[in-house]
């Protein structure tokens, strides 16, 4: 398996906004040897080899994939889960396997039946936009975003790091989430520090994830559950509109910032929320308590408690988000 | 009274983010004769007239209203409402009172009781900053956004066109909702027909604000319920990141949009919701009914139905905000 990301040939499967703006990052910053894209349609090729994203592309799976030492699946989730279930013999030995799928449990648990020898390592960049293809592909779309890395117990060490090169290499800062010394997932940009438990020597049990099962209860609350109010938003202002259309021309600033994600694409997102149900539903019922406790405060009139619920958030929203 | 806007003398009270940027909108523009800014504290009207946003100030209300031909109350809705009950005595025969205050139909009901031959007409511009203070002041905040007049039965044509020309004075578009041909409270942006029904010949019921009521309702659906739901995601969020605070390191532009509304200062907000207490509640009600019918297909795993759903709610958005 090759080393050195700068002379790695990657390619990345599925070129829509994520998928073409990686390429467009890797290839504009020249951080690898090659970019090879992989897309169902050539015109899709075509146009990804007119705005000079990929130095090569494929619509054949097999031949994109059989000189890869880095392999980026950037299909929506549901995808990238039927992909890793046939892709193990259309691998390069010693290939790397990321993803950069907004969920990780199913995807981990996926890569974790790729051949031997095969290295996985699940990935989620924090970055986006609501606008979904190739045309919206941005080669800056990741500069300065974190990047999770998420590795499996059987990752090894060299495969996690040339994740981390492809982070910077399209311009973001990796985030490596994993079992550590406390044998609970944690954090850290450092070192990778192996998978298992300094104090108890323990590792990850079969089929356990825990750097996988954190990330998605984290992204079902700061990432899911907004979009799910968002679009909860637009149909509760809808039905007053439908009464009313002016609703619309009042609607200003605040609307269009809380609602905006409600816009994001509907299939990327039924896949988000089908293999992170658990923890999204956990983070809506969290979010619809607090919702209920202003609505109860402002029914019963208990204005000095719902002042101080509302100064409690807005001192927090500052906190977190000077 | 002035009729013509340009030679008018306007006191604006309260020099927050609000007053302020509507004092340096009027001056810079150069739209009336004089802007006399009216605050509690002497450093308030010396920072004004530093920043040239005044030509005169008064921490007196009685000396700031004395010569105004148009007094503009920019303080929050509840310090709105005290000064309505007072001020009448302090204003100059045909002087027209306006405010700026979010919601308008306890102010309209307020303004009612002020002395026969004072013009009033409520206002909301749709526009604001979560930041508050002079210092947050812009001259271009009210910039083509929509500003609404909401006129009293009592309220003179010549009253209105008032209000309409300080709206546009300050770079706004005004938006008139009032009475109509229908019977029904209406938005027109031509000439005012009158407030009375011209079908019928009804004119508005003593004590009836058509107008001001749809306003609020109206806001409810697209500001006030936003600012809820902002609100609960901030604290449904922190719940998650309070067990675990690297939620916050992976929070990212989703979050920040859709959180983003929820720092808005809780004394204004408080305020506005006391104000519009049932509106916001039915609004919260049918936004409750929105996320119950999401988290129900979601728990279900009617897949189907929940992409439809939101995709709906994204073509929706798409719609109404392009």
């Amino acid at each position: 398996m090759e080393v050195d990301f700068a002379r790695a040939r990657v390619a990345v499967v599925g070129l829509g906004l994520m998928g073409g703006s990686l390429c467009a990052a890797l290839r504009t910053r020249g951080a690898c040897r090659e970019v090879i894209g992989v897309a169902r349609r050539p015109a899709t090729l075509q146009m990804a080899r007119d705005l000079r994203f990929i130095d090569r592309g494929a619509t054949d799976l097999a031949e994109g994939l059989r000189d890869a030492d880095v392999v980026v699946l950037a299909t929506p989730v549901r995808d990238i889960l039927e992909k890793l279930a046939t892709i193990g013999p259309l691998l390069a030995p010693g290939a790397l396997v990321m993803d950069i799928g907004s969920t990780k449990l199913a995807i981990c648990r996926a890569m974790d039946g790729l051949p031997e020898g095969i290295q996985p390592l699940g990935g989620h960049p924090m970055c986006g936009k609501e606008s979904s293809g190739l045309t919206m592909a941005d080669p800056t779309l990741y500069r300065d975003r974190v990047f999770v890395l998420v590795p499996l117990p059987r990752t090894a060490p060299e495969a996690l790091e040339m994740g981390r090169a492809l982070a910077r290499g399209v311009g973001a800062r990796p985030l490596v989430i994993a079992r550590g010394y406390t044998g609970e997932a944690r954090a850290y940009t450092g070192e990778a520090r192996g998978y298992t438990d300094a104090d108890t020597g323990e590792a990850d049990a079969p089929g356990e994830f825990p750097g996988a099962a954190r990330h998605d209860r984290l992204v079902a609350a700061i990432s899911h559950l907004p979009f799910m109010l968002a679009s909860a938003l637009v149909e509760a202002a809808a039905a007053t509109a439908e009464g009313d259309p002016l609703a619309w021309e009042l609607a200003a600033g605040g609307f269009r910032d809380t609602s905006r994600v409600a816009a994001s694409d509907p299939t990327m997102m039924l896949d988000i929320l089908a293999t992170n149900r658990d923890e999204v539903l956990r983070a809506l019922r969290e979010a619809r308590g607090q919702l209920d406790r202003l609505t109860r405060l402002l029914e019963e009139g208990d204005l000095e408690a719902l002042h101080r619920a509302i100064e409690v958030a807005r001192n927090r929203r500052m906190e977190i988000l000077p």
